[in-house]
């Protein structure tokens, strides 16, 4: 078994002796730099644009303007993409904008020869504004007076609202009925930034009578499409190649500044130009996380089963489309999905433009911001009530074998067991019983949280996969993926999956890391934790492929009938017993170099994904409350787990640290904040605060493997859910410690603070 | 019909805006750089190398010796290999060599930080050697006292000597017929040079557990098979970047450096490594054309008809086997196949190692010398005889239906009709009659020569080709071979036969040039002018796979049966009366991006060759002698070539005008010149004195276009041909003008002068 074993990373040795390539290593010569001109205004429309001063700068190439762009709307979304309309994505902005929907959006680009040189040149770039009233939240865009902002797309600011109901009563039925209790209350999350270590950066040169863009993404297909599409040519003409790129985190399942570099070069006749946008144009410019508000109603019995619900959740999607309304929506879908067998259920999701940055993807896609909130007031009620907020869980989760309203099935369910093991761990029934009494300064308390997530898209989008797997005269083969490592470790994980499939050891499957659209076996990328279900199905299918050609041809060479061969630690073998027939090396040799029939064996499938799978796991967190200086400190804390089969033990137990990292962060501290010109103060690391390794307990993993039967190899989902539940297990832990139940994030000093003193606990 | 017309290459765009990219385009960062040691006697053994001195160079970062490479012999030729210990090269040299064999042989190695350290420390290592004599010649070589110069391999200077014999009677069974004329001749071939504009360069470094190598090759799959061979590493860890090439003309049909690069890169523990062979030591080593020696006797009638022939021919190989007896065997064969219906024909082929520059694959591959050598003997016997040149030629050439011994089939000619176009250009029944009496400053003739060429390697080698066909979503394809493209136009030829077996306009096939043996299909590459034969015969097959896997699906997506389908002109039609039912482009965005079924349309199919073709041809030249000077001014020529159905008319003339310039180049003038210690003397551009476009006169082209049963579009052999009989038709145009036949090449001036006074011409 390969599968399942925690072998090192293929990629570790170039990773840590820095020998592994990233787009700024890769040197395109005479590249020139293009950088960008943003507007100081949140939300207004540009008048005239006057670059005679910029012109004058030395080492200026070209300075183009949003007057000079091609008159066409694209979509930014790493989406799939569909023949049918309904699936496509939202078409809202140009390369440049005249119509300025946030402060800093793109209004014009300088190229120039050398980095100095254009930013000199955009400093002396004059724009004149015509001004509207920024709308920096919600309401004020909702508001009916608002400016529209996207007016060829939307008449209002509204992106979509949508509703779904379970159940044949309506919530407001219940009211009359006895035993209930009825809760009301309000949640939301704040704006967060997925601060991947490498920048945003992309070079554009032309050649082969194509614009190929080497680019830091998660999606190259995706990219190859948005760029046609931004440029208005056949898509057959962009070249996308991705090297390996320094985190992405969802930021990169966006098309961003690509289309634009593309048609600089298109625009400079075929010449090499780079955008590297900087840190605080990453804050500004690219993508967040939605910040959502989130309003919860229940009917529930005094023991704690619910009977009803009712929720409505609103996303500030910032100033363009990007994601559209997929992330709310998924954010609605897991107040359905994770609780259960209620009467009814009434939820609306409701997505909105605002003059802030454009929200996206981010490694949770809303569920983090559901599980907050569902979390939240999970254990609100279950406060209130006075019963135990694992009990209050235990009576409402999926169970196996739920059929959603999308669908989606539970094929296998470890949630009992993750919960089990956390209560188990923390010490939960003796803690709960014992802390929260300590003095104001060491307050101390425990919480958890639990959660489902889904594996891919299916079926709300495509799901489609392709390999490629070819044999060297060595035995070993190649291994070419559409999928691609983000760092997540997805080439050591498809390397284990090949190797098992075909019967060779780990060391004789080569992947092939980098993307190239050119070359490449069309995969729609990165991201929905998709990866290692559906590619990881494509792998199956083209290695099983793969394994019965090898075996047709050793039949021939062996005499022997295939079906009794079979392919075991590099060696045809009989499949009755296991005697070695010959080695793999002898057999790839003799396939390819015989001169009485020569074969060059390789094999690629597609793997049409129609299925979907959940995930579960929880968070046990335990901290400890200075109430008088509102900081909190996480004493202990673990996740567990449900990802099916893991494929890489070790790598699996990485992705879960990363994520609780990045909840960590979200719980404590990281916040956008921003004038009310709509201009972000803290854009940049230093004020920005993500926490550092100083402020990190050591996190706790563990796993429950269910065999997922819809998996290739009995996997399920596991890059985002590590992000889902620390932040509420953090904040029932704080609510057990003090009881204070915080309804919005982060939970920062100067937020507990306030809540405390509002609350009683310090004056 | 694309196939046949006359397109614009697909990379003439960015070859002529210098945006193509070659070996040294490609930046590879902090790349150190390596220069050879090169011994300074022809023949001996390095007893010692001192390296101190060397080392103090500043930038010097190692220097390795003979004494530090690895105890592995490799071969180097850019042969098919195989299975069969027969089919494989010679094994006859190290890394670097402690045996010296040539003035020049590799026997250490400086990596410096930049070019002058490395050259600087290259002139301060000390060598003390033990010496032998220098075997300049092949006599010497197979003198029995003559050192041996690869005792491991052979255990006399002889590499291979071989046989046939065609008849069943004794060739000198025939000295008592009557009524027969017995000629007894020998002639001689000089060596040349390749001289492709682009010298050798390679750059290595380690990356994903492998060695890359970028290098500028014909050959990138079976450098991968030397360099793992070399190494004594499993060939899947070694990978091949092949870039556009400037020029190989079979030098870069052999692996020459790329093994100690890649080696220098491992030594260094993946540190980057370029190696680039300058001019001079491209002349000296890296491969020559073989300098043969003919030695015919013939039994012919009065009247023109070949009775019996005998032929012993010699190769002197230089130092090293690299292509082994190949050649020479190819050069044997040539004799046997041109004329035929003999009673007997008895050939002997001999290769033998000298200590000169070491001859390997030149465009032609030992034909040009077999052509300049029985050509001048068809024109002897027939000035003797007093016959008709294109009459003895006629009575004795090579008929359709023909097999030879080797079992190559005469599957079309067109040979005749290419000897009538030819007759009529030049005006030859008139100017046989008129010319040859002119004062002796402007003596003039015409003359003649015929070939036949094959078409690849089988049934000597593996003939083996793959494929890769895949849809974009703009229903354009992207189209990865194995094959090529070296400067011939291979690319162009390529995609115009995917287009027209697909179905789809040129410009909707996204040829990939760049060969990376990581994800590029297997191909044995650029040789035996081959690729269009064989490589295209996997282009056809995996067009029609293709188009079977899209047929399918349209039938799918119509509700029509596929085979009622067919593609034109970029639309699946009706095949019944090329009604358009779908568009390529909206089919393959369908293909891709249905939610009910998604598919990547990908083919990939292996075409194993078996067969063999010959192309024919002939040149018909006039020439005004000077005689006093013993100059040679060619006044008209042109070449007719039959090589089957044109893939592009406009590119097979452009290949036939660089062969005949390389001809022009062997008859005239070029050759090597060495000291006796075995010092090459002129190995630079300016004393080797190539012909420039000043010296040429303008080439005349026409094409015979047989349809060729074999080919996979009528095609046969083009690339080479070009080169192999203007050299004899000037010699016996001369001939004609003066009554002397020169038996030796090349025909300078010296030499002239010499024969014409041999021969009471001049005083």
């Amino acid at each position: 078994m390969i599968v399942g074993k925690k072998v090192a990373r293929v990629d570790a040795y170039d990773k840590v002796t820095g020998v592994a390539k990233y787009t700024e290593d890769i040197v395109v010569p005479n590249c020139l730099v293009a950088k960008l001109v943003r507007s100081t205004i949140a939300n207004g429309k540009v008048l005239s644009i006057d670059i005679e001063e910029a012109m004058k700068v030395k080492g200026v190439v070209k300075i183009f303007t949003c007057f000079d762009v091609p008159d066409i709307q694209f979509p930014t979304a790493g989406h799939p993409w569909s023949v049918e309309a309904s699936h496509q994505d939202i078409s809202d902005r140009k390369l440049l904008n005249e119509r300025v929907r946030y402060y800093g959006d793109e209004i014009a680009v300088v190229v120039a020869r050398d980095e100095v040189s254009a930013k000199r040149a955009v400093a002396k770039v004059k724009v004149e504004y015509e001004e509207y009233p920024p709308l920096l939240d919600i309401d004020s865009a909702l508001d009916e007076n608002a400016t529209v902002l996207h007016k060829e797309v939307r008449p209002t600011n509204t992106i979509v609202k949508s509703n779904y109901k379970v159940g044949e009563i309506n919530f407001d039925d219940l009211k009359d009925e006895k035993d209930l209790v009825y809760f009301d209350k309000k949640y939301s999350t704040q704006t967060v930034q997925h601060c991947h270590i490498e920048l945003p950066v992309s070079k554009a040169y032309g050649e082969n009578g194509k614009i190929t863009v080497i680019s830091s993404t998660q999606i190259p297909h995706i990219m190859r499409r948005v760029c046609g599409q931004a440029l208005g040519i056949p898509w057959g003409k962009i070249r996308i190649i991705k090297p390996y790129i320094g985190g992405g985190f969802g930021n990169k399942q966006d098309v961003l500044y690509e289309p634009l570099n593309a048609w600089l070069c298109q625009q400079l006749g075929g010449k090499a130009v780079e955008i590297l946008i900087s840190r605080e144009e990453t804050f500004t410019s690219t993508r967040t996380r939605h910040a959502i508000q989130g309003h919860f109603r229940a009917y529930i019995t005094k023991t704690g089963r619910l009977i009803g619900r009712k929720f409505y959740g609103k996303a500030d999607n910032g100033a363009y489309a990007a994601h559209g309304h997929a992330i709310m929506a998924n954010c609605g879908n897991l107040v359905r999905m994770l609780y259960q067998d209620e009467k009814v259920l009434e939820g609306t999701a409701h997505t909105v433009y605002t003059n802030r940055a454009t929200a996206g993807a981010m490694r949770g896609y809303g569920i983090p911001q559901a599980c907050f909130m569902q979390e939240s007031f999970m254990d609100d009620m279950a406060y209130s009530l006075g019963i135990d907020p694992i009990s209050i869980r235990e009576q409402n989760m999926m169970k196996l074998g739920y059929v959603d309203l999308s669908t989606i099935t539970c094929h296998s369910t470890g949630l009992q067991e993750c919960i089990d093991i956390g209560k188990k761990y923390i010490n939960w029934d003796e803690k709960r019983k014992t802390l929260g009494k300590e003095p104001l300064n060491k307050r101390r308390g425990v919480g958890m949280a639990i959660f489902c997530y889904k594996t891919g898209v299916y079926p709300i989008s495509l799901e489609t996969a392709t390999a490629n797997i070819s044999l060297n005269q060595d035995g070993s083969v190649q291994l070419q993926m559409g999928a691609t490592e983000i760092g997540q470790g997805a080439d050591t994980a498809f390397s284990q999956m090949a190797a098992e499939t075909i019967g060779i050891s780990l060391e004789n499957v080569h992947i092939v890391s980098f993307q190239d659209t050119d070359v490449t076996p069309f995969d729609t990328g990165a991201y929905a934790s998709r990866q290692t279900y559906v590619s990881g199905g494509a792998i199956k299918k083209t290695a099983e492929s793969f394994k019965r050609k090898v075996l047709d041809r050793a039949g021939r060479i062996l005499n022997l009938l295939p079906e009794n061969l079979d392919i075991k630690d590099d060696y045809i073998v009989l499949k009755r017993d296991g005697t070695r027939k010959m080695s793999m090396h002898d057999f790839a040799m003799e396939a390819i170099y015989s001169l009485k029939e020569s074969q060059h064996i390789t094999a690629c499938e597609t793997y049409d994904c129609k299925n979907n799978t959940y995930s579960f796991g929880a968070t046990f967190a335990e901290v400890e409350v200075d109430c008088y200086f509102g900081k909190i400190k996480v004493l202990d804390v673990i996740n567990i787990h449900d990802s099916g089969k893991l494929i890489n033990p070790q790598l699996a137990e990485a992705q879960v640290h990363g994520g609780m990292s990045m909840a960590l962060g979200y719980v404590l501290g990281e916040n956008y904040i921003y004038d009310d010109k709509g201009k972000l103060l803290n854009g940049n690391l230093l004020d920005y605060k993500m926490p550092t390794s100083m402020d990190h307990p050591d996190f706790h993993v563990e796993f429950v493997q269910t065999d997922d039967p819809s998996g290739a190899y009995g996997n399920k989902s596991l890059g985002e859910p590590p992000t889902l539940t620390l932040a509420p297990a953090v904040r029932n832990a704080v609510l057990h410690a003090t009881g204070i139940g915080i309804n919005s994030l982060p939970l920062n000093p100067q937020k507990l603070i306030e809540e405390f003193k509002k609350n009683g606990l310090i004056e």
